[in-house]
């Protein structure tokens, strides 16, 4: 008898993103104020350190470590005031704060974006998945300084899981703001589009937020009509993301076109237009004649492109 | 040849879920600051009124009606400063605002939570839709006072697509919270619980928000593995759900439970076990012997639950 799941071959697609496989578990609804400091103090305790939006990384060896002990974090500069718990794994638990800017730094102390981090697959991928929820939670921390309810400070609440107001005791947590990825195709055809901010020749999904009052297909459908002027039907998800520039959650869909004709918003794409599939190959291999390529694989557009070009009827 | 997508007989599993099926077209990007006059100038525009997070409707002839005229919406205590251009439709623009608590209305303006009007499904289906992206961005305008950067005041940008901080330059987006939610499967059982909220002999799916660093699969193993202790596998998505209470996006999905021994987190649940199918379809049927029941049809949980008392192997 066949289970309620599908009973393919099982490949979770999400796994095929960058910053995928965090094994930190965050435990946030058992934790309290208390459960902080004990962490803290367990010598297997371990902080990713940040440079404003890079993490910080020591070269060892060839290798980049982004792990310190609290008292290399304050040799760096740690600002104690930004110090998070992120949760705990079989290692120990796991920290994440930022340093100050205008401190001297060993050379051999370098600071990365994790864009280049996920590009060069330099890290493991716990540690680069650890990176991408420390910084969207820092970059959250920080910009999350006065209550939109009242304009009191907030302070941080449970090792950092969210901030509280004083004055009116409003509780905020973190934002993780729902995007929408989609691949619109139309037979043997495809619709890639780019932004101006491009790399030269790169073509990508289309994408946007997701509104509130919307399902997620709806906000599909909305998408590819105002960037493209395409209607689209069917939509069926992919794979997700969580895309920490600052702390979005990409969601990834593959949606059939009802309509051929482009209408590009001159606004938001310089091109955008239908791709054969033999091309799309070729763009993905890296052997496009006049070098277009797409998204690297780190990113669900390279993966939602790739399941349409290597997709075979049945 | 089979197309790119499942040649199955297409249903779109979301259409199912209340506040689904919003006709208005938003063109965030395309507006400015003169389209929101123009728009409230126009003689088909009409006003979804709140009284915090009540609609307002007006009963005429055993019928509720949402939309109201500028002249209506002011004799009601319509407050100028909270009215946003919602988008536009074919039948003109739709705003949406909140009335004084303190001014009285006539017997036939009546005050209804937007949970109930789906639930009794006496409006048209656009029209619940228009009131949960209304109440989505009521609320956040109303709570989204003060910039979370420097403390200034936040004034309305672009007829209330988002806010702006005169002081220090910054610009906010409504959020919207993706929300997991998800039925663990072992086999011909399913899991549910209740918390303590729940109306009497209420049981639904697990559900909690997806936090920043996770994909939707893997937020969705840590809530099941959280609230219930179960370890859960593969993860299928169904189908997804604007909830404006205030601003979430509920994401359904089935899991398949790869352990059975429950372990309730009882501070977020006060009872959690494995029904058998035919035991839900009678929870589903309100038939249930012990009167025993699941959420209703507008709710996300209700179809997650459906799609798996209904599910017929191959």
């Amino acid at each position: 008898m066949l289970s309620f799941f599908d009973d393919r071959v099982f490949r979770e697609a999400s796994h095929l993103n960058g910053f995928s496989g965090n094994v930190i578990e965050r435990w946030s609804e058992a934790r309290d104020e208390a459960s902080f400091g004990s962490a803290l103090a367990s010598a297997d305790a371990a902080i990713y350190l940040f440079l404003e939006d890079r993490a910080l990384l020591r070269a060892e060896g060839g290798l980049l470590a982004p792990r310190f002990t609290l008292k290399a974090a304050e040799a760096l500069g740690l600002e104690r005031d930004t110090l998070i718990l992120l949760g705990v794994t079989g290692e120990g638990p796991r920290f994440a704060g930022l340093v100050r800017a205008e401190i001297g730094r060993p050379e051999t102390i370098k600071a990365i974006d994790l864009r280049s981090l996920a590009i060069q697959a330099v890290l493991e991928t716990h540690d680069l998945a650890a990176l991408a929820q420390a910084r969207s939670y820092l970059h959250w921390h920080a910009g999350s300084r006065f209550c939109g309810r009242c304009g009191g400070p907030l302070h941080m609440l449970r090792g950092g899981i969210g901030r509280a107001c004083a004055a009116c005791g409003s509780e905020v947590f973190p934002r993780v703001d729902p995007v929408v990825i989609m691949l619109a195709v139309d037979g043997e055809r495809c619709l890639l589009g780019r932004q101006p901010r491009f790399a030269p020749g790169m073509y990508s999904a289309l994408a946007g937020f997701v509104e509130p009052g919307e399902t997620l297909e709806e906000a599909v459908r909305r998408e590819v009509k105002e960037e493209a002027g395409i209607t689209v039907g069917r939509v069926a998800y992919h794979s997700s993301q969580a895309w920490p520039f600052p702390s979005s959650l990409m969601i990834g869909c593959h949606a059939e076109a009802l309509s051929t004709k482009v209408e590009r918003d001159a606004a938001e794409l310089e091109d955008c237009r239908w791709f054969e599939r033999g091309e799309v190959r070729l763009m993905l291999q890296g052997t496009h004649p006049q070098g277009l390529q797409v998204p690297p694989q780190m990113a669900i557009a390279h993966n939602l492109i790739a399941a349409f070009a290597d997709w075979q009827s049945a």
